[in-house]
């Protein structure tokens, strides 16, 4: 039941080489529900995964928190098994499960050995209409996921910054709120609003089965059918329309004090393009240019250049999420070595950007990138799980399977002159929001720092 | 139709102490619908007001805007009326009308002859429920309504800033929209958005019909029954549960510039507690403290310090809004002279409030403030008028008959050590919104400034 954190770099594409063309298959059954299947042979192991296409940024005012607390009352009894039984069944046959809840898509998974596909299956379709909201089991799991919140959240200065960070970068997007929902909201989310909210959302019309492993398509297809197929579709599943921002106007800032934090650091985040059906392009040329400028390891310009050469960062990177349904945030950091301010990293970030923009991109670091974007996670064992976890999420967020199979080629056919634009577009409209995270000053200081 | 802007002060009391506890009479209609009644027969004339508890903050998400939107269509024809045609007859009749609209309430207000009071009541209660939303009318008013927004809102720098403001002050609560509605939002306004939104709020039991002027509270409950009383109540009046505020635990920034800005200027908001029923000593050491602070004229601190004694300030006040459903801001301003910077009128602000709170209250001026506070508006000629409206706007938010009758009385005993612990719980928590509205800088800034 993790949260999606920072995995969304959607930078391990090379999968799609290797395996999308002629192997993954995508149909639809008959009530709605989409169903992909991605052959691998390897180990005699599949991965069954269900995706629903709701996640926080559905949820109704008020009541943020309510898609995480539904995907924990997932796990509660039905009408055929009992609270806990799911993970117990997965496990007594040598399988693990676990659950996600973004923004955009709430997701269960389990990974068993194949031939437990259908009792997985049997299970899934159980829970998806048959979960029973129970007065205790909902109470009882109200207090664990208000302790999930303490745990990563409330315990955390970085998670409160980001979460603050968050609230402030979106105006009128739900994605203003939290994931795990905001404390008093939590503390009053009822066995109501979760039944409300579960029978709005959870039908097969709103669900993508995603099987990768030692299968084929059709057994898939007739397991499929078999345990999803009569399960009616739902006259009644929402348009998911969600308010959207403003244009930005004005630069923000956010100034967070906290005790605990070890390494100050400052974080700038600005609204950025993402993946639009048929409209991939820009976002191709953001995720390249978000590798060249901060990706992982020491050879991105900002790490190269603060971290290595002038050793005033002990951190720098920039973040890109390619894969959201709704535009999402373009982000850079810098973590300063001890004894510079964060007024001087936020400046550090932004001598860097000039110099890119102004200079233009290292030929050979360009290369470089586009080779690691190809060849990145080929032949990794868990690239079969990473691309069935792409392909969700890649689907939750509306994109189509034509969409999902050129997207290496639109990674690909990026040029050093479309970065570039892209990076003019982002860089010369000044409007972001600029978060510093910072120790108490001194006990002296004035009421107003 | 004018929004409410500026006159929430809420200082204006005195017309309670001297007509208020005797005079006023407030009652239910059996389906529900409030009545109020304000005899003043110092001129044969009535203003007729219904308010209803409706307002920008009771939006659905994405739609915002559509609470004054409906507000323009009430004037649209109705199955008894022609479009205009209410205007057109309040004219006719030497009246005049208008209709506001703000976060917590939509109100509609003619003032005519007294004789007229009844024909005025007709034609309100026939626009209750029976609005005819029109295809046509619909697209002509929105497009009204976004030129509303450009002249008032777009071609404005400080009233952009002041949006940019409170969407920053607010994370969660939808009092972070503005009134008028973001634009994107206003454009995709449709006929069936105002038809729902009118058929779920606009009935008796969710409306306070104020009458002030010469008339008799019996004549009033007799016109009232004949012309409101047969329209029945709703019975899915929704509750006004509007999502609130996580903790601000973040100082945030605003730094907004346009070429059009004149005077650059400072602006601090803070969140503040109001006016609660059976609870408003809090609230009333508030608006002692922002008199005190920052009132009108220039015997407050701020003007006193800032504008006459030391003549940095062009203008320096304080604002704080009492009477809001939820909590709602508390603000410093500093305009300051040409050749000082935002930051060091900044800083100017904090100076004069940290000199406050070590200083304390100068008792000749605390007395001077709550003598005003009483004797405030009591000879004035609007007085009445001024008290329906005040009248409406305290019931809408939720107080009792007993909460405003005893307001004054609350103000009354607001003490010196009240208003400094009001201000001790509200500038020692550190956390609040700074805007700066600026020119735009030097043509060779650097891009991050």
């Amino acid at each position: 039941m993790l949260h999606r954190l920072a995995l969304v770099l959607g930078l391990t594409v090379a999968p799609y080489m290797a395996q999308a063309a002629g192997d993954v298959v995508a149909f639809f059954l008959d009530n709605g529900m989409q169903v992909v299947v991605i052959p691998d042979d390897r180990a005699p192991a599949v991965t069954h995964m269900v995706w629903y296409r709701v996640g926080a940024g559905d949820e109704l005012p008020g009541q943020s928190g309510i898609a995480h607390f539904v995907e924990h009352l997932m796990f509660k009894a039905t009408d055929d098994m009992a609270s806990g039984e799911f993970s117990t069944v997965v496990e007594a046959n040598g399988g693990s499960d676990n659950a996600f809840t973004s923004w955009d898509y709430t997701a269960y998974f389990q990974r068993v050995a194949a031939d437990r596909l259908g009792l997985m299956m049997q299970m899934e379709a159980d829970r998806m209409r048959d979960i029973i909201f129970d007065p205790v089991e909902v109470a009882t799991e109200r207090s664990v996921i208000l302790e999930e919140r303490a745990q990563r959240t409330d315990s955390s200065a970085g998670a409160l910054f980001n979460e603050q960070m968050r609230a402030t970068l979106f105006l009128n997007h739900p994605y203003g709120r939290p994931i795990i929902g905001w404390r008093h909201e939590m503390e009053a989310l009822s066995l109501a609003d979760a039944q409300t909210f579960h029978d709005l959302w959870y039908h097969p019309n709103n669900a993508i089965l995603i099987v990768a492993g030692d299968v084929t398509p059709d057994a898939v297809r007739a397991l499929a059918e078999q345990h999803y197929g009569p399960i009616p579709a739902s006259p009644d599943l929402p348009v998911r329309a969600r308010p959207t921002e403003p244009p930005h106007i004005a630069n923000r800032r956010v100034d967070f004090t906290d005790q605990r934090v070890a390494n100050p650091y400052v974080s700038v985040q600005m609204l950025a393009p993402v993946r639009e059906p048929g409209n991939q392009a820009e976002a191709a040329a953001l995720v390249i240019l978000a590798e060249l400028l901060g990706g992982s390891g020491q050879t991105s310009l900002l790490a190269r250049r603060l971290q290595v050469d002038e050793e005033r960062s002990l951190y720098a990177a920039a973040f890109y999420d390619s894969t959201s349904l709704d535009p999402s945030g373009f982000s850079l950091v810098n973590v300063p070595v001890p004894g510079l301010s964060l007024d001087e990293a936020e400046a550090d970030l932004w001598r860097i950007i000039d110099d890119f923009l102004s200079d233009g991109i290292d030929m050979d670091h360009f290369e470089r990138i586009k080779f690691q974007i190809a060849a990145n996670d080929i032949y990794s064992e868990d690239s079969t799980q990473g691309l069935a976890r792409r392909w969700g999420m890649e689907l939750t967020i509306g994109l189509g399977v034509a969409d999902i199979e050129s997207w290496p080629d639109v990674l690909a056919a990026v040029t050093p002159e479309d970065v570039m634009a892209a990076a003019s577009r982002l860089f010369t409209d000044p409007v972001h929001v600029t978060g510093h995270l910072m120790r108490p000053p001194a006990a002296n200081a004035e009421i107003s720092q």
